[in-house]
């Protein structure tokens, strides 16, 4: 084995072959120089193999017809995907759960005073596409895991609806205690909307996809341009997913026939409030007859109205109702046996349910996956083997709340924790730059990797282009420098929100979530138009990025099941913790700070001061000063992790390449990421990642030592205390449980 | 004398006067202890006299028809104005000019392709506001000198059209040349446009009003609200003033009727090209046809379609033909002649000339200006008298270009810089905060002013409420603790855009802006709806700010007229020069970096890496690298100047009163200002202020320090250097000046 490689090696890897073609490349993190060619000989066949002709086949026949859960095409769809698999000699089949999926029965929106609407609730078909047609099939417009309801009240404004916007209606005199809200889409992961609506005693919530978002202030909306028309509605879920996702009557066990299930009422995801998407096309009417004072500057949207913020006198009501049904779920799981390390196993999925028919999300992403099991079973066919168990996973409801891959993660928690080396995740895919966002110990290897796949459109390769576009939005000089030293391209922390949720934040296998995208836009997210036809209009038309999408994840799916050493790096997962570390410190400090401010400006009168008496704002509560506190365990495991982890950087250097060695190491290492577990966060035990979470109040947002963070940031400064040495603890295991590795290597 | 209060005096006033009833405050600056009691006791008369109905009275008859340059009410509203004087006893007398004065004879917008559509360009009346129809009197909606034309081109979208709009256009591929451009309302002063446009070889050019930035978007739109309906138009003068303001054909000269006169075709500010001001109704026809890119998202504005740059496929016709006509103007001049230093002049100044009826703009800061005169008169029956002359002037003619001021100020060139103390403008006023502009010198002067005037909403003083309010804005911990340290806060500078240019920027006399606002908002500038009904409705209904600005500026002048001596202080202005100083040695350094950083980005591969194929841009031109610069010159200067303040302030302190010495400390103290003058900025030698400009590029946006500023921005490192070392002399001359005002003093 040889040192760790420059980050620049991808970069130089073309000049030093042009000048001495004979010369090897640095050995793959993880490969000896020797099997390192042949892994390189072995992912140079498989990445001529992903062709756009393909994808573009595969996105025909998936996206025909709307594919939701419980609908005859999706399960003819996972059929017909678990036979595409068998055709090229895979071992494909489908596991079945049965999970709580309301669909509605009864939908009814109207402003009843000062005037009358009702709204339309119903996206018209467009000239052009034809599957905006197929009214019968598709799910109406709606968000997945309200509640029943049929309420009356005055209308209020909330803006994205998330705590900061309560904060600044309570400053304004404005109460939602027995109002209905209407926020916009955006800010948050929706299902926070209602629940932060019920939590300040509002009856019912109003979600509407604001033009300034993704409509005609974008641009041209669909059909002339891809952005979302007048009466297009992005229909989402609402469950409480940062509680636990997953079916909500079997929260920490799969969903089989015979699992033991929570009678409805139960079911803590549900919301307390009834919730209903709509398009601006049904806002504008209900938002032009609010009235009281108008919103602050940021608070606007694009529609041509003064947007005030109520309540009333706009008075709406709403009534829902659902069908409280189960409907089965169908994962296509294909399973490519390992031979030397068959216990060790690589799993990688996308789901291949949509809302309607699903082109972009999920199907551009599934068509890659389907693609790169093509390219596997071609090099099976020729002769090819992984020394590790390889697990391709098309994901079934992973729309309504992650069912398919969160009840099966349950159903096989021990053996996957016992095996899985990682998890790789891709939810749809675009054009642009390769997105990357995981665990910190693959940060190392996912650079690498896309250090090898060449962008489609400038010919770079994408860890290149990404690199320069990090350099195109870094605002200081200091960032600049550190993006052109050259070393890794940081990787964004996973919260929540696609399928690697139950493997990283229940299970804590190492995971990754890749992705191209940034250029080019659209409005069509959860809508009827999201479709082949807009699809091959307006995002990868040529279908490059999904074939670079294959080659990203097939690549790094041949790496993790043929290297001899499994390619975790720790540096930058220490890195990364201490940056953690940095911000939770720094909040705690910006906390107290603001809190001497506020209160000092209470005193001094300034909030009277700047008060305009036509446009009262109440001044702030006082605000409780945060106290000091003692960082000095999460301080001292992290000086452990870090030496832990070069420690175990000169071991891999040093290591003398013995296959038994590796294997003993590998057994280690694959157990790394389940020592950043804890028994749970606090207030929802499901998620018992230290590193990642998704916000209790942002949902999408991630939350970095959640534990922590989120104490700082509610003021429960014991409970971030004890977080602290909860951290610590797991840190120090983390710390451990390396050097036991790298001692293996030895 | 005694030395500098602390700048806490007016705030510790009031409790010093509850606990010991009999101790003098600390005495105002300029005056001795005793000399300070008595103007204290004259001053509280004063400001017990203005009054809010007789504001609204002067107001409902100022601002009841229509009265721009050249028209009958204007005429009568001098005659009116300057009867009112004397009926309380006062000198007044008006003093007439000539001046080019075009108005529209033909005005014809319309899209020709791809539809057609003919524009409106006219304000309708609205119900309850009787002055709105009076049409027969209105001048049309026009940009003052504009040249006339009748131009056909393609239509493109240019943002605010300032210089930065047009490098991002070159980026997106996009030329101007033989096009119309239409630019939004903002982001510079409106001249601003039509100068950048034809310098891009536009043929003509389209001003509206978007309604993100006082329509719709903003609040409820008249006569609902305050804000401009969708027929509103902002007139407004388009003559290239950061040249030269005042009458175009006689610059530098008083337009009196033997003035010699350019020729109309030498006349260098009028436009280049055609311009026309309109409506977002008009607007939004015109808008909605431009084909091309779709706009970046930082230029949408609030019309419910998507912004897009063109060029066409929208083509208009513009034909504007104007009267190029020469009309009077009429100055009220009142002067209250001093006593014992009746060769040193104060003057106060409000213009009197609306666009149309005005009572926003300027009526609203001309009836503070009566009612000042008015207190004054009032003390002037009782038998005082001031030491210094003081002269009272509403203007005429500052709409179409500063016409009144500048005229009068040029004609009486040499006496105004004999014997002006200070100029004082208002121009309108609101409701709010203080808004302190001008000459640093008079920085502690006027803190000291603001400390001891009531604000009518908090009951605080106005210094006060100012204070909090900068304090709430502040955005670091550290802008706040200076803030709270009690120190003078700081003035702005004065650029152009209202009567003071002529004084302080071509006279070099010391001057300030005051006026009131900041709270509420309105749409309603320069359009039809400035009148009495909207002013009642919506600003300062009660006139309560009016009386505040009526006290505050009559305190100024009273004491400025009765101290002792003048209260000039320079410390003040030499740290602000230096702060100036500071950010143009930071402009340089910035521009280096940007320059290198750029160029680096092109060397690179940069932009060819994050070029979206489906929007391109083209790259940046390659940088010109900014040399350091020798800013020696300039430091040694404001070394010298801080010593020399600083050294000025421990003469005033040590001072023994006797009055001869104090009159010749004022004989050279009243000069200070015009040592910042030199021979003029480059290409522009009317601008003779080192200090203070207007930009050449922004208009309303003041340049300090402009010579440098602005020879940095534009990259001439050899005018910099000089300009440096012209400045670098006259704040030699300054420092060696107050010197010489120091020894006086002894």
């Amino acid at each position: 084995m040889r040192p760790v490689p420059s980050a620049f090696s991808g970069l130089a890897l073309g000049a030093v072959l042009l000048v001495t073609p004979l010369q090897d490349p640095a050995p793959i993190r993880g490969f000896s120089p020797e099997s390192s060619r042949t892994e390189r000989a072995l992912e140079q066949r498989f990445r001529a193999i992903p062709s756009p002709d393909s994808l573009r086949s595969y996105m025909k026949r998936l996206a025909a017809r709307p594919n939701q859960v419980g609908s005859p095409y999706n399960k003819e769809g996972a059929e017909w995907l678990a036979d595409l698999f068998r055709s090229w000699g895979l071992d494909a089949k489908i596991e079945t759960f049965d999970v709580l999926f309301p669909t509605p029965r009864e939908r009814r929106l109207e402003l009843v005073a000062p005037t009358k609407f009702v709204a339309r609730l119903q996206e018209p078909a467009v000239p052009g596409d034809p599957t905006s047609s197929q009214q019968a099939e598709q799910l109406p417009t709606y968000n997945a895991y309200s509640i029943d309801g049929d309420v009356t009240g005055p209308l209020v404004f909330v803006n994205y609806g998330i705590p900061a916007d309560y904060e600044r209606l309570e400053r304004m005199g404005v109460s939602v205690k027995g109002a209905i809200v209407i926020a916009k889409y955006g800010g948050s992961w929706r299902g926070i909307k209602p629940k932060v609506a019920a939590e300040h005693g509002a009856i019912g919530t109003i979600i509407y996809s604001d033009p300034a978002d993704d409509g005609y202030a974008q641009g041209d909306v669909y059909p002339v341009g891809p952005y979302r028309p007048k009466d297009g509605v992005q229909r989402g879920s609402v469950a409480d997913m940062p509680l636990y996702p997953g079916d909500p009557l079997t929260p920490g066990v799969g969903a089989t026939p015979d699992a033991k299930r929570l009678p409805l009422s139960e079911a803590r995801t549900l919301t307390k409030i009834p919730v209903l998407p709509i398009s601006y096309g049904d806002a504008q009417p209900l938002l032009a007859a609010i009235g009281g004072r108008v919103v602050p500057p940021e608070w606007r949207g694009a529609l041509p109205i003064t947007y005030k913020v109520g309540p009333g006198p706009a008075t709406v009501h709403l009534k829902l109702a659902f069908n409280w049904d189960r409907k089965p779920l169908y994962d296509v799981i294909v399973r490519i046996p390992g031979t030397t390390a068959a216990d060790e196993w690589v799993i990688r999925g996308n789901h291949r349910d949509g809302w309607v028919n699903g082109a972009a999300d999920p199907i551009s992403g599934l068509v890659a996956l389907a693609e790169e099991a093509r390219g596997l079973a071609e090099l099976l066919r020729s002769g090819w083997k992984p020394k590790r168990t390889i697990i391709y996973a098309a994901w079934d409801g992973e729309e309504p709340g992650l069912l398919g891959s969160t009840e099966w993660a349950e159903a096989h928690a021990d053996e996957l924790q016992r095996h899985t080396v990682a998890y790789i995740n891709t939810d749809g895919n675009g054009r642009g730059y390769l997105g990357m966002e995981g665990s910190h110990s693959l940060q190392q290897f996912v650079n690498e990797v896309a250090k090898d796949i060449t962008d489609p459109e400038t010919g770079l390769s994408v860890w290149k282009r990404r690199q320069l576009g990090t350099v195109s939005q870094a605002r200081t000089a200091q960032e600049r420098t550190a993006l052109r030293s050259g070393a890794d391209l940081k990787i964004g922390a996973l919260g929540g929100g696609s399928d690697f949720t139950a493997f990283l934040q229940h299970l804590g296998v190492a995971t990754l979530n890749l992705g191209y995208g940034g250029e080019g836009g659209d409005g069509i997210y959860h809508s009827i138009y999201d479709d082949f036809s807009h699809y091959t209009r307006f995002s990868d038309t040529s279908f490059v990025y999904g074939r670079a999408l294959a080659q990203t994840v097939g690549t790094a799916v041949l790496r993790l099941a043929g290297a001899d050493v499994l390619p975790f790096q720790f540096v930058g997962l220490s890195e990364t913790v201490e940056t953690y570390a940095s911000e939770v410190k720094a909040l705690l400090n910006t906390r107290r700070d603001d809190a001497i401010e506020r209160n000092r400006q209470l005193d001094d009168g300034l909030f009277s001061a700047v008060n305009d008496p036509r446009e009262p704002l109440q001044p702030p509560a006082r605000a409780d000063v945060a106290p000091a506190l003692n960082f000095a365990p999460l301080d001292n495991a992290l000086t452990a992790l870090r030496q832990s982890a070069e420690g175990f950087e000169s071991a891999y250097a040093r290591a003398g390449g013995s296959p038994a060695d590796a294997a003993r190491a590998n057994a280690i290492l694959r157990g790394v990421e389940q020592t950043l577990l804890s028994d749970g966060l606090p207030r929802r035990p499901w998620y018992r990642h230290l590193i990642y979470a998704s916000g209790f109040y942002t949902g999408y947002g991630t939350k970095t030592l959640p534990g922590i963070r989120e104490a700082i940031e509610q003021g429960a400064w014991r409970e971030a205390e004890q977080q602290v040495a909860i951290v610590a603890e797991s840190l120090t295991n983390a710390a451990k449980r390396i050097d036991e590795a790298a001692a293996a290597l030895k």
